[in-house]
């Protein structure tokens, strides 16, 4: 894969890439997040090579998003545990989870998220926790921050005016739902 | 890469990455949301070869989260729009732009979201938007769903008792967080 430039790399999107963007990643990641540690249960759940499993986790623990702990000296034995960064992650997983089941689970969600206590799903929505609204446009958008480059600032520009084209069909469908958001 | 068997692409997360689960087609979608929608504009902004970025745009229209149009017929032309699909990715999108901004952006964010009327940054926190409630363990955890399988509600239980463990940093640190949420 060609390296990408100092100016992609700016993006928070494709920085935050370069620690998961691979399928095998996330996957040992959501594995993490449902109680596994030890390479054996890895390997069980994800049914991949051995180096290859070794190659994600390794590269987890660099990107700080796995603990690397000896829990056996003979033989040596490791245990991987989510730092807080790595739990950190946990809303991406489960926005990426409630997205899936509303696209590709026609015979109900195989897994959801629930409230522990009663056992009711919840409605996962990405929402600003100052105001508690949902992160939608028109009335939430993404703009050059204080960290931006001057490069960065006019290749972040550089659709301006031109801004999230949908479908004639998804357009329609937003109406709906804004028109219902007005109810 | 080895083929995933049916029980693990019943996880919603799994069949999502099935989808997206790759470097590039989460950039172009990136790009997708800040209006680009012709191959020249995704080509310069992602400056990857041509094959590369026609196998990508593709794969994102044949998962429905594009949809092709040709805009001129002399040159053959044609662009891409963000379907209802695709334009539902956007929490996943901005989940990870979030989390990229906490954990890799030391001199502030480059990219951030903001109010659109008053430019106010967001603090983007997935919510159940039924109660209004942060979706964090303990309060909240994934099960089974009503679409799992047999074999799969055995994998999803497979670390059961072992929930999340952490490093004793990360226990710490939810801790603090937990006893701030009850001041």
């Amino acid at each position: 894969m060609r390296r990408k430039s100092f100016e992609t790399l700016a993006c928070p999107i494709a920085r935050s890439l370069e620690r998961v963007g691979e399928w095998w990643s996330i996957l040992v990641l959501r594995d993490a997040f449902l109680g596994a540690t030890r390479f054996e249960q890895f390997q069980k759940s994800l049914e991949i090579a051995p180096n290859m499993l070794a190659r994600r986790l390794n590269a987890l623990v660099e990107a700080g998003m796995l603990e690397k702990r000896r829990y056996s000296e003979r033989p040596p034995r490791d245990e991987y545990l989510l730092t807080e960064r790595g739990r950190d992650f946990r809303p991406v997983l489960w926005a990426l989870l409630a997205w899936g089941n509303r696209q590709f689970a026609p015979g109900g969600p195989s897994v959801q998220i629930v409230d522990a206590e009663t056992g009711v799903p919840a409605d996962p929505v990405l929402m600003d926790a100052i105001s508690l609204r949902p992160l939608e446009p028109p009335f939430f958008r993404t703009v050059p921050g204080p960290g931006a480059s001057e490069g960065f600032r006019k290749r972040h520009g550089a659709f301006a005016g031109n801004s999230a084209p949908t479908s004639a069909k998804a357009a329609r469908s937003a109406q709906r739902r804004l028109g219902d958001a007005n109810v």
